[in-house]
């Protein structure tokens, strides 16, 4: 018997690229009076299936009552266009997309019942290939939060997420790996933990994502100083060569369905434990990682609100991993204020210039908490005693052996440049005196975003005053750095309509 | 302090309609390097609030690179452009869109807490605002069926769904409605039911709504026959002078949060129970009734497949409308196969018209579950004695005065006529010999839908054969009835694909 709801083949479309981002969300546009539509019973918003020279992508259907798209045409969304590797005026066949039986599964777990091992399987490999819409995909990830996903799930989950892409192996069995849970402006490590670690002669093959929500992502601080952009060989090589790397992840498929979860996460804004846990261990295990070092900053405006909460998390996250073989070493940090004074990818790398190359202009909270993330680290690996690592990371930033090791590793990423600086700056003056007393991490990364972060990466703030300062009316709290004065202007409004991004008492 | 997200007025933008269908999603078109993204940090997905000329519509914004959009121009989704009751050219400013205090809510139930009534209220009220993305009403859906809302829970959405829209108010305690929960093709009583009840003098403003998923709605059926698009004014007329109507429900805003809801439960393919409970009972308040009898078809192939869940269905539902001073019959009916012979809107009317005429070819399960209905309506209303309900809508059937009735009705709908006969007809013959054991409904409902139902009025089926029937080999089963040969053959080619279609055995 033929398959339900494709009763016969489709008729033909000729592909049309649009330039049309709807994000990641795979959409064909078509003519609701066009012969495919009429005899394929078509209507809007339908799941329907593409298929080009061998290529199958199943997409959103919109439809459109007007002459700018032929009858015989298709638009895609860029996603639609990239997935699907067509060429303009390709054939393209369309009909009923098929019916996926891993929504039953999602279906399941919506009536309130665990799902075993094979249903998140089925879930993730449709996911990673693009099958699910964002009502299926807001659907699951809600039904894995209103009923908090158990251990076994999250096993489950991570597992799936590992097994639909690629996976690193690095010929040795000490790969460290170091995440932060996020949501601490300028708590901008890595390349700094990477270069320490890599320099006392670890292998840490670091990937890092780009900003989605916040004003820089490690790629994004990273692509100011050294090409990121690498293939999955050269990685290889700069890893074999150097020990360390610090590369943009998204040109390697590590946990690909997690990327796709992540963007309906935050347009939820919601980040259930047991999905984080999935995602960041589904990623360090793809990549190869035995040993993973965990910042979670706990403060009022982290993401880490409350110090149970950072603790559960941690005693989870743990137990999950050691089902991969994966140890954990799990440090809880001050999140109540950004670290060092840069928020952008530029002003960030400077941050890390001046650590790397031990400027007595040096923020010193990011050097301190880069010297806590890379001891640890080095306890976690046996490579140092208890409660000695960070003397140990101390020595190889002092002695410029973690600066030399940098400059190597972004020599062999394609050259070390110099971080770009913006065009225009403005301080944001203090409209009173007192004890700076709080900084909301939020608003600031709105700030710095508005200014143009992380998109124009000079673009954000330096931050001049830390909790506990004595401050006095019409001192600069902060400057804004912009390619434009229509940005600074903009910033400008934002930062004077908002008297609650620095509270002063007293 | 102004509003987080808003910290300026917003550039304005010329409306261009696009004639876009993304079914009820509003949607905004912008270049990507418009002033107004540049200038707001716009990205592909954001959220904006749209408003023009004093009205104000939150969209989904989609991005183009293309000069067939102006920079200056903003292209709008047909439920963008209706909601804002815009002009081509007209000024439109974008901004980021307020967030949303009930999304908090959203994810208090999405942690697995239940909500208080004022919960349900700001969700609901923010959902029939069109505040939420298809990504949010998903998340608040599958939440609300991972963890089953209890019967405090169901009450307040309910109440809040009715809260939300307009109110009808009879100025009589006596409004009877009726409500088939759905999933069988063909069970088309409610014109008969309303007609027998109306010319006994109850009072029955029906409201109908347009088939979804099926291919025919009662609204549908009932256009073939007359004018079911009516007003406000208009459904007050007919029912004050003929007792009851029989009008489509879209024109009229009860529980208008159900309508969006409903269009996300069918894409997901659930319909938990609690959901469907708010949604039936919210409709009915808003409706103004005060008695309804409620069809629970229960068979494998359809809505409700199981006796135990039909009971726990009623039993709710009950205890919830007695809440709201509604009082309910549950009739179980069997839904094993389709009822009368026609599916499609026209072939309905014609089986509904042959019960109302009393005809030799009326089909007599049709009529007998119609009574079935009026009989339990009649008793429930207290016009009839316990068990003699039935006998008394037989009376009004017989002596011709439903007959009348629903003439009048039709009449002061703006007339009586008769439906659409298809251009095209064609037999689909049984491949063997035996007993006629079993018929898929859902696949029943899709061969009509292939040929043209609910679109095309005159399009669908006529089913010869009922469940026990002897069947001979190359005997019609059904007749496909279509407008052009095209449908047919598309419907042939899956009703021959698709063996189980009909059972046939020994």
């Amino acid at each position: 018997m033929t398959q339900d709801n494709q009763p016969h083949a489709a008729t033909t479309l000729s592909a049309r690229r649009l330039k049309w981002h709807a994000q990641d969300e795979a959409i064909i546009l078509m003519r609701t009076d066009c012969p495919v539509c009429r005899s394929e019973g078509l209507t809007s918003r339908a799941r329907v299936l593409i298929s080009c020279d061998g290529r199958d992508v199943v997409a959103t259907l919109h439809q459109i009552d007007d002459d700018w798209l032929a009858l015989s045409e298709a638009g895609l969304s860029e996603a639609a266009w990239s997935r699907l590797g067509a060429e303009p005026g390709a054939d393209l066949k369309v009909s009923h997309a098929p019916t996926l039986r891993s929504l039953s599964d999602v279906r399941q777990r919506m009536t309130g019942k665990r799902l075993p091992s094979d249903g998140f399987d089925r879930i993730v490999t449709d996911i990673a290939a693009g099958l699910y819409s964002d009502i299926h995909l807001a659907a699951f990830i809600s039904a894995c939060s209103t009923l908090s996903l158990d251990i076994d799930e999250i096993t489950s989950l991570t597992g799936a997420m590992v097994n639909v892409g690629e996976q690193l192996d690095w010929n040795t069995d000490m790969v460290i790996d170091k995440h932060c849970v996020g949501g601490l402006p300028g708590n901008r490590t890595t390349p700094i933990v990477v270069a320490i670690l890599a320099s006392l002669g670890l292998t840490v093959p670091k990937t890092s994502s780009r900003a989605i929500t916040s004003p820089a992502g490690t790629a994004d601080t990273m692509e100011t100083l050294t090409q990121v952009d690498l293939s999955l060989p050269d990685i290889r090589r700069v890893v074999e060569t150097e020990g360390g790397c610090l590369a943009w992840g998204g040109a390697v498929q590590l946990s690909p369905a997690d990327d796709i979860l992540i963007r309906i996460e935050r347009a939820l804004d919601i980040d259930a434990e047991g999905q984080l846990i999935a995602s960041v261990l589904s990623k360090k295990i793809a990549a190869g990682a035995s040993h993973v070092v965990l910042d979670l900053p706990v403060g009022p405006t982290a993401k880490l609100r409350s110090a149970a909460g950072a603790r559960a998390l941690a005693q989870h996250m743990t137990i999950v991993a050691r089902g991969f073989g994966l140890k954990t070493h799990c440090v809880f940090s001050d999140g109540l204020q950004p670290v060092g004074r840069g928020i952008g990818p530029a002003l960030e790398a400077w941050d890390v210039l001046r650590v790397l190359q031990r400027s007595k202009s040096a923020p010193p909270d990011l050097r301190e908490r880069a010297l806590t993330l890379a001891g640890a680290a080095l306890e976690l690996a046996g490579r140092a005693k208890p409660d000695t690592g960070a003397a140990m990371a101390q020595d190889a930033l002092d002695n410029g052996s973690a600066w030399s090791k940098f400059q190597a590793i972004c020599a062999a990423q394609g050259g070390l440049r110099e971080p770009p600086r913006a065009a225009q700056t403005a301080p944001v003056a203090a409209i009173r005196s007192g004890v700076l007393k709080a900084i909301d991490n939020r608003k600031l990364s709105r700030l710095a975003k508005l200014a143009g972060a992380p998109e124009r990466p000079a673009a954000g703030l330096t931050v001049h005053k830390r909790l506990g300062e004595q401050i006095t009316i019409g001192e600069p709290l902060l400057t804004i750095h912009a390619e434009a004065s229509g940005e600074i202007d903009y910033a400008m409004s934002y930062a004077h309509a908002n008297a609650g991004l620095f509270t002063i008492e007293g």
